[in-house]
This record gives structure tokens, sequence and C-alpha cells, in this order.
């Protein structure tokens, strides 16, 4: 049985979205949702129909999961419990503080209208968060570290494009290598922000702007980069977009812990991803939990559930049977 | 509440659930069965009674879930159908080709008991099946590898043992770094076993042993050695005991897959461990699970289960509220 699917929002992650159904034979998409004028949004899939959001509550018996793709700051707080009432749906929000309130907002609506919901999918909070929930549950002993990159981030990479002098810029945040090391080592470092992470910034000048006044004040601004060891190159617009226009992301996720009678015996739990398209692999995390969603909605297990509620078996497409046969 | 835990069999890993539940502050160990002699059986936990293995049955309600501590040879295909008629019960295991027709006979049993059994616990089968099950809902085009080591195996070990003028020896199966940075670059190589792995061994000679031979009778044994590149080193039972007497494993488990309109973006999923003690890990595995298997029957999820239909909250003591506070 297909399982037919909606997106709701259509920019890089949606676009993930729909290269992500198409791998995955026993999905459909039904429509494309957008705020945007639905004539100016060009998706990829021909004979797909691209709607106005208002448009998508009149669909609820046509869709069985609703994968929302818009972002974190002010579209998901909204859109996932208004759209839970009466869709299951898939969100990626990934706000880290607010996913408490964020729950109780979409278990309200979703418990109201008898659907699923599956909240903050994706890497990071995704399947780094499943990875330190498992490595916890195993040593109940020990020290979690997570490092991030290399790769790019939407936040610093728009402060760089904000200070003046700057035509265009790009930031990568880059583990330091060393402290890695340490950490896989067993020695259990305690790290600072500085220590973990350095971040490299790829910066194209205006004519005749003040390069050392554009280094000072990116290296100081604080949050983004004040607290890290902060590298600066400036380079022509034709070479940021020749070598600087992907969206890598990845990081890794360790746990350092000891078992054994005196605690004498040290294990390392490493989990890592390299990604060559941050919003395609989300993309296909969401998809996957797509038909978790479908599933558990089936089964009857309604309201708000994460990652850490979602049995692993109805991720994949394949039977029980075959996955213990091909898998286990 | 505390969930009563008993243990049957006393070898390294039923050892190594004591250590673990130890470490575990919900979990209560009550009793130990074992067929020897229970006079003879020394375990860590003075307060806790030995009973011999018959006596098992007449506990069922005095333990919430029994954890096997036996081998998958001969012991676990008799042993877990037997007992997950009786109580909750989790296994490690690992004979992958037999897993369907071992879950066959157990999920008979624990259904007719109305009792939970998760088999095949562990990190390979367990947290390595986990992994490549995530990586390939998630990235359904591309090409898992699992790479074992650095890391003892009891198998070609006793096989050294068996050569002719070998008194004592030990097998190390050690991952090629070479394949595994290919492996990383998503190059996809096709890997032969000779490619993946080496494998080391230490050997005590017999006084007067012709060393020669020994090195060609174990470098041309089938199945564990004849496939790989093998190095045979001689010392003596000294150093034997003092540099090799731990019992440490790991490995890796790798997805390499393509994204994208065209599948033009490439991602690396990887997976590692890193083991001091290959059983006090796979212990503290199997207490994880045994948490599980409890909630799970206490939901009335009766029957045979593995670590694919276990969803990942049931494993740790913390509340939903503090998992998604803490760790997603």
């Amino acid at each position: 049985m297909q399982i037919k699917i909606g997106i709701y929002g259509y920019g890089n992650l949606g676009r993930g979205v729909e290269c992500a159904v198409r791998q995955n034979p026993d999905l459909d998409l039904v429509a494309v949702f957008t705020r945007r004028n639905p004539e100016t949004v060009n998706i990829l899939s021909g004979n797909v129909p691209v709607y106005p959001a208002e448009k998508a509550i009149e669909m609820k018996d046509q869709i069985d999961v609703m994968i929302l793709c818009g972002g974190s700051a002010t579209d998901l707080p909204e859109q996932t419990p208004a759209l839970a009432e009466y869709f299951n749906v898939i969100d990626s929000f990934d706000t880290h503080a607010n996913i408490p309130a964020h729950f109780a907002a979409v278990d309200k609506k979703a418990s109201a209208g008898g659907k699923t919901a599956i909240i903050s999918v994706g890497w990071d909070p995704g399947m780094f968060s499943l990875n330190r929930l498992y490595a916890n549950a195993i040593l109940t002993q020990g020290q979690d570290y997570t490092f991030w990159g290399k790769g790019v981030r939407q936040g610093p990479s728009d402060a760089i494009r904000r200070v003046k002098g700057v035509k265009d810029g790009k930031q990568y945040t880059i583990p330091v290598e060393s402290a890695l090391e340490a950490v896989r080592s067993g020695a259990n470092p305690d790290l600072t922000t500085r220590q973990k992470h350095t971040r490299e910034c790829f910066v194209v000048p205006e004519e005749g702007a003040d390069l050392t006044q554009i280094e000072q004040d990116i290296k100081n601004m604080p949050n983004y980069f004040a607290d890290y060891d902060t590298t600066v190159h400036f380079i022509t617009q034709a070479e940021l977009d020749e070598k600087h226009s992907g969206i890598p992301h990845g990081g890794f996720v360790i746990r350092s812990g000891k078992t054994g009678e005196h605690t004498e015996h040290n294990h390392i739990i490493e989990y890592s991803l390299k990604l060559d398209s941050n919003p395609e692999f989300t993309a296909s995390v969401l998809v996957a939990y797509a038909r978790a969603a479908f599933r558990m909605n089936q089964a009857g297990q309604n309201g708000c559930k994460t990652v850490f509620d979602v049995a692993p078996a109805l991720l994949s497409a394949k039977t029980g049977e075959e996955l213990r046969k091909m898998l286990l």
C-alpha cells in the first residue's frame, strides 16, 4: 500500500524531501503547499500539483503524512500544532531549548485530532539524539561529547554578510582533530568551546573595503565568532561560487564510559556523519519517519512523539522477517 | 519501582551482567543460576543467592527478567525457548544464519506464556544491526560495510591452541586502515575478505616445537586464517599473560549512500565501538534491553522481539520528559 505524502514549504528542505520520496517506492508525493504564489514555484515532479498553503486542510483526507519543511524560528511553532490536528505530521524543529514547549503544543492538537506527530526529526536533533540516548542507556557511567562539522551553518554565514564592507561570505565550523583524539582515547577531557571547534570564513569584500577592519569585526563578533579561533580568508565572488556553493555538514557523537567490578574497562561509542548536503540528508530522515508516523497512527499510537518513541523497524519498508534475515 | 533481574549462566558474560546491574539503580539482581555446583561459583554480590539451573522455574514469580548468558552454539537454542514461557528473557544469540529459526522457537513459547523475549541483543547482532537498519532506512540507495576489530575472537584463538606444538595463543582481527579510508571516501569499493581485515596471532610454542611448521599450519588453516593476511608472533607465556589477557573488541558499521535530483550528493554514516571488554559491553547492552523487556511486557507487548522492535526510550531509566529535555 502506498503512503501519500504532502510537503508543506518548498525551500532546500522541501526539495530534499521531494528527492527522498522518489527514492522510496512505497511513498507517493501527492501535493506541495507553499505560501508563495504557486505559479512561481517550480518543483521537480511535473505531475504533482503545487497549492497555496491555505488549501492544505481541505485536502486532509487525501494525504497520509504531511512533512513540514519550514524554519524553526517562526514557521514550525505555528504550523506544526495547526496542522497536527488534521494530519499525521513530521517536522525538524531544532531549537533544542524550546522542544518541551513545542512538544506540549503539538501533543495537544495531535491527540485531539487522533493523529500522530513526530517532531524534531533530522540529525541534530534526530540521529545524534538517538545515539546520545542509546549510548547513555548502555554506558550509564560516562561522558558525552558532540562535535559539529566540517560544515556550513546558516546563522554565522548570515552574520558575516551583515558586516560592513562584506559583499558575500560563508562560514565553516570545523572540529579540532586533537580534541577528537583526546576524547577517543578515553581521557574524558573537559573541553571549552574554543578547544572543540574552529571557524573558518571565506569572505568576498566590497571594492575598496577595509580588510583589516572586516577581519576584526568578524573575529570579535559575540556568540558566533568571539569564542572561537576564527580564520578569515578573502576571496573573489567567482571562487566563492565555485568552491563554496555546497551545504555540507556533519559531526560526531561520542560517549566514553566505564564498566567492570572496579570500572576498570573503558569503552568508546562513536557515531559520525559526513554529509554532502545537509538539507537532503535531513529530508531523507524526515521521509523515513513519515513512514513510521503513518504506521503508528494505523496502530492507534496517537499524539506527539519524538525519535525516542519510534521502534526502528517502523522506519524501514522491509518486513520484520526481512529485517531479521538481512540486517540483524 | 525496582526491576528484579535473574542471571542464567555465570561465565564472563554473566559476571558482566552482574557488574552492569550494579550500575543501574532501578535494577536489582535477585538470583544467579548455574549448571555447575552452586557452591563452587563465587559471584561478586555476596548477598545474592546462587542456585542450580533446575531451580529457575520455581522462582518465576520472583524474577521480572531473566538474562541468559549461555553460548549460542548449544545453550541458547535450548534455554531461551524453555525459559521464555515462564520469564521475560533477554539473550545474545549471535549465530546470524540461525536467527529466523531461533526467533520462531522463542516466539512460540513467549507468546504462549504471555511473556516478552528479546533475542540477539549485544553489539553484533545488536547495536551494529540497529545502525545498519537506521542507515538503510535513511539512505535507501547505498552500500553497507561492517569491519570488526581490533579485537579478540574466541573461535580462531581456540583454533590456534589446537595446532600441534602450540602451548597457548591468542588471535586479533584488525581492520585494514586503507580499506576503511576507501569506504569513508565514498568510493564504494568492492572488498574481499583479505582486503578488509588482517589477523595477528601471538603464539607460545611448546619447548622444542617446529616454529616454521606452526606458522605454516596456522596460516593455511581454512576459514579462520587462509583467507587473511596472517602474521604470527612467537612470544613467551609470561608476555602473553601480561600483554594479551584482555578481551577487547569493536568495529565499524559504515553506510555510504547518495541523495539528490541526480543522486549527486554522497553521505557517510559511521558507527564504531572501541571496547576494552567485549563481554562487559555486551552485558551492558543486555541490561538496558532487560529494562525494555519488562516495560513492553507491562504494556502487553508479548512474544519474541529483537532490537529492531524496541523504541529507544524504553532502554533508559529516564522519563520521556527528561529524555526530551536532556538528550534530544
